[in-house]
C-alpha cells in the first residue's frame, strides 16, 4: 500500500544515513537508543498516527471545536485519540526521565513528531505548546513549582499554553497591559484579557497551566518590564490536588481558515479579581525566559510546515500515480497516462519533494544540534551549536512556513479541479499551513530577527560557523565527479550570500536602516534557499557513494539501468535528482534575489504614505 | 472614507490616460461614451458593488449554497442583489444593442467588472458564465436558437453555464464520455454526468441554459469527435414559455476552499432519457466552437484574480495605515506608529501595488484590443490584435492568477494573526482565489498552451507583434531620463526571453519536447513578469511627463515637495515607485529564471517514476 503523511525511507535517511544518529549511543544519556530501537519508535509512531490521528484531521476541520455556554470542546473524536497518546507517553519523548520524559535524542523524536503532526497538526498543537509550557516550569520554575506542575504537564494529564497577545499587543509584545499585583502571601492578582490563546480552553484535561506574561504594577514600559506568571485554569493545592476555579475565563473562539480542531481562545484574566499567578523566574524578567518557550514554539511551528508539507507531497505523488488523465507527450497516440507522466506534474512533484527532502534535513539538523548539546563537554561546542541554533530558528520558522504554503498549493494544484474540493485532503493541508507563517512571530519578524539579531550574534561568529558547515558540503561534494558542477553553483550563491549579509549587515547600522530591513525577508528567502540546497547537496554527496557502490560506478547509463530493479538505487537516484534538480531550478532565482538585494535600494522605502493611493 | 476594492484614480489613470478610451468615441459605434459618459457608468457600476455586493461577500460565504431535496438555493440575498444587477443591465455591457447589449467598450465594461467581481467574485460567477454561453448562440446558434435564447440570457432572465467536464474528463475534454442520440425530428437526445459546473443549478432564475459538449454516437474519438449542444433546463416552446423538465438533474454540489456563494454542481442528463439538446454549430465542432466561451471564460478568471487582488490590496492598505504596533525603526523611543511605516509591510504593499496596476493595465489593454477589433477595417490590424489576445490569453489566466494566490496571501500577512480569522474579509479573498489557479484550463494548461500553441501562433508573428508592444514601451521610456535605467533592465529581461523562447520552441519540436514542457510554466511566469514590466514602465513613462508638467521637472527634491501637496503629484510619483519597485526587486529574478530555463534540462523529466518515493 502506498505510503502517507511521509515517505518512510526518506525519515530513515536522514536519521541513519546524514544525521548518523546511531552515533549518539556512544553517549550514556542515549545508549539504549540503537538502531533497532530507534525503528521501534519511528514505526510505533507512524502506527498511531496512521491510525488514530489521521481520521480525525477531517473530522476535526469539519466539526471544528465549539464554544457553548461559556465552556469550549475539542472535536469528539480527540478525547480517544489524546488517551492513547497520553498513554504511549509522547508528550515529552526528548525529555530527561528525571522530570518525566523519555530520554530520547531529540532528532529520533522529530521523526516521530512529523508523523503526529503531518496526521493532524490541529491535534497535534495541543501537545506542542502543553510540551513548551512545561519547559519553562522545567527551566524556570521553583522545586514547588516543578513539583506541583511539572509531571502532570509532561505526561499531558495537564495541558499547557502561552500567553501573550492582545488586542493591542501582537507583534509588539511590549505594549501587553495585562497588570500584576503582588499579594502579600507571594503570589500575584493577574488582571487583563489574551487573545489568539491556541489551546487556550478546552475540555481534553482537567487543568489547563497558563505562562502568562504582565507587567507588574509599577515597572518600566516595553519590553524591559515584563514578567512571567504560572496562572493554572484551576488553582492548585498544596498536595497536588485541584482548587477553586482561578478567574481565567474564555470569552471566545476564533473562526478561522484552518486548524478548526484546536481552540483558539480570548482568555480573560482576574475579570472576578480572583486570579492569582506565581511568578516564573525573577521580575522583569519575563520576556528572556519567555524567549525559551518562543524559540522551542518557533521550532515547532518549522515542524508544522515541514510535516504538512510532508503530508501534502505524499498525497500528490499518491493521486499523480493513480490518476489517468490524457496521452503521453512522447506517444500521442497511445493509451491515456497516468499524470505523473506529464512534465509540469513532475515538475511541481519535484518541487514538493525537494523542499520536503531539504526541510526534513534541516528539522532533523537542528534537533541533532540539540542532542549535541546534551552529550557534550566542551563549552565552546555547546556555545558554537547554541549559536547555531539560533541562527537556524528564523529560517526554521520563517522559511519553511513560507514554503511550506507554495508546497501544500502545489498539492492542491495536482489535484486539479479536485484539489479545491473537501473530497481529498489536499485543501485542508493548505488552510491549515497558512497560519504557520502568522504566529508565533510573523515571517515579517522572522525576517528581522535573522538580519537584526542572529547575523551579528556573538560578533557574527553564529553565522560563520553556520556557513562553515555549508562550505564544508560544498568542499565534499566537489570531490564527487558528478557533484561538482552542483557544488560550484551552491558556492556561487554562498559566496554572494556572504557579500549580501556583510552589506546588509553594515547598511542595518546605518542611517539607510529602512532600507536594510525593507530587504530582511528577501534575505531570509536567500538564506533558506541557500539552507536547502545544502541539505539537498549533502544528501546527494552521501547517495552518490551508495550509488557507485551499488552500480559498481557512477556512469549515468549503468545507474539508470540498477534503479530499475534496485530499490535503494532508485531512491539514492532520487536524491541526486533532488539535488539536481532544487540547485538548477532554484538557485539560479536565488542568485537573482541576491541581485535584487545588493543594489541595496528598495522603492517600498522611498514611496510616500500617500502614493500607496486609495 | 478610504476607498474600497478598487483605487478610483488607478482606475481613471488607465482608462483614460494609458488606455485612452476617450479615442474610442471618434468611431460611431462608440460615440456617445465620452468621459462623462464613462465616469458615469464606472460610479454606477461601484455604487452598486459596495451597496449591493460587498455586504453579501462574507454572507455568501458562511452561508453558501445549499441543496436540499433535489433543489439548489443560492444564499438569500442574492437574489435582490441579483434583482438590482439585472434592473441595471449590467450583464451584456460590451455587447451589440441588437443582441440585447449595452454597446460600450469593453474596456469600460472591464472597469465595471472589476468593482463587481472585488465585490463578490462569487456572484459574478453566475453572471459571467451567463454572458459566455448566452456569447455561444450569438456566434454559433441558428436564427430560431438566438430568438429563442439570447436576449432572456444576455438580460440575466435565464442564466448559462458550460458544461465540460467529466470526472474522468477534466484537463483531458477528448476523454468525455456523454453522448448525443439524433432524433427524427432533428434534436438530440443527450446522456451523460457532467461535474465541477459553477452555476450548474440554482433558484436565482426561471431557467438555466447549458451549452454541452457530447459526441455524437460513431463520432470520431477525442477532440475530433466532439459536437456543442444547447441543452435547457427546461425545455423552450416554440413562443419562448417554459416546457417540460429537460431531465437536466442536480445530484450534488461541491463542498468547497471558497467561493461557497457559487454553486458547483454535478448534472446528470438524460437519466430517464428525456434530456434533449439542439445542435449548436455543426457536428464535430463543438470542441473547436466552445474555445470561444473557452477564451472568455479565461479572461473572465484572469480578471477575477485581479479583482480579488485589487480588493486585497485596498483592504491591507487600509489596515496597514490604522493599525498601530510597535516603534518606527528610525525612532525607537518614539510614540508607536502605524504598521505601514514598517519596512517589510511596505515592501509587501508595494508588491500587492504593483501586481495589482500591472493586472488592471493588462485586463484592460486586452479589453481594448476586443474594442479595437470592433472598429477596425482593417483586415491585417483585426487579425494582428486578435492573435495578440491569444498570446496575452494564457498570460491573463495563467499569470494573473498565480499571482493572485500571492497577493490575497500578502493581504492575509499584512493582518497578522487577525489575517486567519473571519473576522476580516481577507482570509476569504485568499480562499476564493484559490479555485482561479484550477478552473477553465489548470495554469499548467496554460503554460502549455502558451509554449506548445501561442508562441509559433501565426507562424510566430503574434508572439512577435506582442514583443513589439513591449519594444515600443521600452523605446519610449529610454527617453526619459529618470527612467532609463528601468527601461534598460526591462529590455536585458526582454532580449533573455525571446533568446529563451526560441530556445524553447525549437526543443519543444524536437525529441526532448518533454524537457521543454517542463520549462513551460517557468516561461509563462516570465511572460507574465515582463508583461507587468511592460504595463508599469509604460505607466511610468506617461507619468513621468505628467509630473514634469506638475513640478516643473524631474528633480528629486522637487517631486518629493510636490508629492506632499499635489494629490496628482502623490499619485503619479507612486506610478514611478511602482515600475522602480517591480523592475528593481522582481525582474532581477526573472533573470535568474530565464537563465534556469536556458539550461534546458529539468530532473523533473530525468528521474524515474520510483525514484519519487513514497
Amino acid at each position: 500500500m502506498a505510503q502517507v503523511i511521509s515517505d518512510r525511507r526518506d525519515v530513515d535517511f536522514v536519521l541513519f544515513e546524514q544525521m548518523e544518529v546511531e552515533k549518539l549511543t556512544k553517549h550514556e544519556k542515549f545508549a539504549e537508543f540503537n538502531k533497532k530501537t530507534v525503528d521501534l519508535i519511528v514505526s510505533e509512531a507512524r502506527n498511531l498516527a496512521v491510525k488514530e490521528l489521521l481520521p480525525l484531521q477531517e473530522i476535526g476541520d469539519k466539526e471544528g471545536c465549539k464554544f457553548e455556554n461559556g465552556k469550549v470542546s475539542v472535536p469528539k473524536g480527540f478525547h480517544k485519540a489524546y488517551k492513547i497518546y497520553r498513554e504511549g507517553e509522547w508528550l515529552a519523548m526528548a525529555d530527561d526521565p528525571e522530570v518525566g520524559g523519555q530520554g530520547m535524542p531529540k532528532t529520533v523524536s522529530l521523526a516521530a513528531s512529523e508523523y503526529f503532526t503531518g496526521a493532524n497538526c490541529a491535534f497535534m498543537l495541543y501537545n506542542g505548546l502543553t510540551h513548551g509550557a512545561g519547559k519553562l516550569v522545567e527551566e524556570f520554575g521553583t522545586e514547588k513549582q516543578k513539583e506541583l506542575f511539572l509531571g502532570k504537564m509532561y505526561s499531558g494529564e495537564w495541558s499547557g499554553t502561552m500567553l501573550l497577545t492582545e488586542s493591542e499587543a501582537g507583534s509588539d509584545v511590549g505594549a501587553l497591559t495585562t497588570s500584576a499585583k503582588k499579594n502579600d502571601d507571594g503570589t500575584y492578582s493577574i488582571t487583563g484579557a489574551k487573545i489568539f490563546i491556541s489551546g487556550g480552553d478546552h475540555d481534553l484535561v482537567k487543568n489547563i497551566i497558563h505562562p502568562v506574561l504582565a507587567r507588574v504594577e509599577g515597572a518600566p514600559e516595553g519590553t524591559r518590564g515584563i514578567s512571567l506568571f504560572l496562572v493554572p485554569k484551576y488553582r492548585v493545592n498544596d498536595d497536588g490536588s485541584l482548587g477553586e476555579f482561578n478567574d481565567v475565563v474564555c470569552t471566545g473562539i476564533e473562526e478561522k481558515t484552518g486548524i478548526h480542531g484546536n481552540s483558539t481562545c480570548s482568555l480573560t484574566l482576574g475579570g472576578k479579581n480572583e486570579c492569582i499567578g506565581t511568578l516564573l523566574g525573577k521580575e522583569n524578567e519575563g520576556m528572556r525566559n519567555m524567549f525559551v518557550m518562543m524559540n522551542e514554539a518557533r521550532h515547532l511551528v518549522g515542524l508544522q510546515g515541514f510535516s504538512v508539507s510532508t503530508a501534502a507531497y505524499m498525497h500528490a505523488l499518491n493521486y499523480a500515480r493513480e490518476r489517468v488523465q490524457s496521452k503521453s507527450l512522447t506517444d500521442p497516440r497511445g493509451e491515456s497516462v497516468a499524470i505523473i507522466k506529464h512534465p509540469d506534474v513532475r515538475r511541481q512533484l519535484m518541487l514538493m519533494k525537494s523542499f520536503t527532502e531539504g526541510m526534513r534535513s534541516l528539522i532533523y539538523f537542528t534537533g541533532l544540534c540539540y542532542d549535541k548539546i546534551k552529550i557534550s563537554d566542551d563549552d565552546q561546542e555547546k556555545a558554537e551549536l547554541s549559536g547555531l541554533i539560533e541562527v537556524l530558528t528564523p529560517i526554521v520558522k520563517g522559511y519553511i512556513t513560507d514554503k511550506a504554503l507554495e508546497v501544500t498549493s502545489h498539492g492542491v494544484q495536482i489535484y486539479g479541479g479536485y484539489g479545491f474540493t473537501k473530497d481529498y485532503p489536499a485543501e485542508q493541508l493548505f488552510r491549515d499551513c497558512r497560519i504557520f507563517m502568522l504566529y508565533e512571530g510573523t515571517n515579517g519578524i522572522q525576517a528581522m530577527d535573522l538580519l537584526g539579531r542572529k547575523l551579528g550574534l556573538n560578533k557574527g561568529e553564529s553565522f560563520k560557523f553556520f556557513l562553515s558547515h555549508i562550505k564544508k558540503t560544498i568542499d565534499e561534494a566537489k570531490e564527487t565527479n558528478i557533484l561538482s558542477g552542483l557544488a560550484d553553483t551552491l558556492e556561487a550563491v554562498y559566496d554572494k550570500t556572504i557579500e549580501a549579509a556583510l552589506l546588509l549587515g553594515k547598511t542595518a547600522g546605518s542611517k539607510n536602516v529602512e532600507h536594510a530591513f525593507a530587504l530582511a525577508h528577501p534575505f531570509l528567502e536567500v538564506s533558506g534557499d541557500m539552507t536547502m540546497a545544502w541539505m539537498l547537496l549533502w544528501r546527494a554527496t552521501i547517495s552518490a557513494k551508495k550509488l557507485e557502490k551499488i552500480a559498481g560506478s557512477l556512469d549515468a547509463e549503468k545507474i539508470k539501468e540498477k534503479v530499475k530493479s534496485n530499490k535503494n538505487a532508485s531512491y539514492y537516484d532520487g536524491q541526486l535528482k533532488s539535488a539536481d534538480f532544487f540547485i538548477n531550478s532554484i538557485l539560479p532565482v536565488t542568485l537573482g534575489k541576491i541581485d535584487a538585494i545588493t543594489k541595496l535600494k528598495s522603492a517600498a522605502v522611498d514611496i510616500a504614505d500617500s502614493s500607496f493611493g486609495g
